[in-house]
């Protein structure tokens, strides 16, 4: 049964140190006291286990202790994992987070920067799809995943890396005829680049590939038809399949059983982004894993310096190969 | 290339009007001035793109338009898809979302909790771990799964009538002897209650059933063991499991297809949440869908109109049967 009881104030901590209210409000700002008065007043918070309002304590120093962080939405489980990892790593530092869904709407997404500048965050960490989007000269933004220009410094995979990766490692367990296949926003972003990566490796190393590449607003069946289109007596023109993310992955595996063909005995596929099962169990498929904690430490590093002259205008962090059952290593 | 831009202040929405300060400070904060002054204000933020800082204006009104959301992680695809709902309603009602990972850990709850009452939100949604949770009078806390007494509002699907769906549904596909497993928490929890609603189904309808229940330190392999246990001559000792959750229920599908038990042509499975493979692809298991929307709907009206005394304590939404595989039907 849970009890209820009366928030300490500052007042009420004032009383306990037997000291004015302006002192509390001093040591509580960081500005300097009298040594015992400063022992007398740290005393009384931590007996009266009185939590410190940043909230008001953030307009006086115009700090808010507070990042604005706002990726499409927590349905897409790459997302989810994100958005917890800054979390930990905001926490970890005494900062808290806002929460905004954007819902792939670019309109939505200015809006929601406009608002956050307003209400004087330290920071605005987005992972967007809004291609023009306009950011104060006053607010530190980092972005994930979509390069602006040097003025907006961005967190990304190594896309490219990962691309080449994947292909290597389909050639690798044996494949002699790859497929890509991708579906995603028409926008230049870094995910891009995990096909430039992917036809980068297969011409290197001599081998074969097919592409098919459709924009978001097309269907599914469009894979369906490239998948029937190219299965001629009982076997698929190729033997290896890079797919653009886990989610697409996994639907490929699943059509090619009820056309028969076997993963990974008649084709090895390797998704992207290292999505397990329930967040915490097996990998779903074969994948290039994103680096989700580094990525989110990177950003709030980032978001929080803002050092957004000095430092690195794209940030592309390692990727890395994991067998999860749809390859044959 | 995003382009750079000042943000308007409220200074510059007085420059624009031709008013004082003091008439745009009225006029954001909803203080009556001249009908003329309003409309010149209304016009200038309009043209500017001025956005009320909602942050200021929340220490003045004493409303900061803020909810704090906290539950144990985002990794977990029923709290991330929770959470998501919550977001969407929040912001319908132009409320922010501050969020918090608790981890499962009682302290850390009781320490957020604390943080979020003297940042003054203007509520808090908890789904909590901590039993003996303390909260402040002063503060709306709505809790998720978890009822704390009479004093704090809850909101639940309803656990019991879908342990009664879940047996019901077996018998209905034709299951003669079911089991029912659950990892989880000791504590008290709503979730406690798909057992009693499952054995409250059976004993109606006469089947018989065995129970596997273990605690969250339990390791998986636990269920492995019972499952060999009830293994003789190549047939499982029943042919309808209903597990506590989809992730359970994934699993057990698993370990069984490892042991030649083929699902759903041996044995049927159901479980509890409605997760889809990636969110948005099908159910990973046939299940019992917990109405995530409508729980949110009513978490965020709870919240915010704190009324508490008037209200129910208990809120149980209705659940449904999903058909997603691992049944019959």
């Amino acid at each position: 049964m849970a009890e209820r009881r009366a928030v300490p104030t500052m007042k009420d901590v004032a009383r306990e140190a037997g000291v004015s209210l302006g002192t509390v409000s001093k040591v509580v700002n960081g500005i300097p006291v009298g040594r015992e008065y400063k022992e007398r007043v740290e005393a009384a918070i931590q007996k009266l286990e009185y939590r410190i309002n940043s909230y008001a304590k953030g307009l006086k120093s115009s700090q808010t202790y507070t990042v604005a962080v706002m990726v499409p939405n927590l349905i897409s489980p790459f997302f989810a994992r994100l958005v917890d990892a800054i979390n930990r790593e905001l926490s970890a530092r005494q900062y808290r987070m806002l929460f905004y869904a954007t819902d792939y709407d670019p309109e939505q997404e200015q809006e929601l920067v406009m608002l956050a500048e307003q209400q004087k965050v330290d920071g605005i960490i987005v992972l967007s799809y809004n291609p023009n989007l306009k950011v104060s000269e006053d607010v530190s933004l980092v972005s994930i995943d979509r390069y602006f220009g040097a003025q907006i410094p961005c967190v990304s995979s190594d896309n490219y890396g990962g691309g080449r990766l994947a292909a290597e490692k389909l050639v690798e367990n044996g494949c002699k005829h790859l497929a890509f296949l991708r579906i995603g926003s028409k926008l230049t972003n870094e995910p891009n680049k995990r096909k430039d990566g992917f036809i980068s490796a297969c011409e290197a190393m001599d081998v074969p590939y097919t592409l098919k590449i459709v924009d978001d607003y097309t269907p599914y069946a469009a894979f369906e038809g490239f998948l029937h289109e190219h299965y001629r007596d009982g076997k698929l023109d190729f033997d290896g399949i890079f797919c653009v993310t886990d989610s697409l992955a996994h639907q490929i595996v699943v059509t090619l059983q009820t056309m028969g063909v076997r993963t990974p005995e008649d084709v090895q596929i390797i998704g992207f982004d290292g999505v397990r099962h329930f967040g915490d169990l097996e990998l779903t498929c074969s994948t290039i894993v994103q680096p989700v904690e580094e990525m989110a430490a990177a950003c709030v590093d980032m978001v929080l310096e803002r050092r957004t002259t000095k430092m690195a205008s794209l940030v592309c962090l390692p990727v890395s190969y994991a067998y999860g059952g749809t390859t044959k290593a």
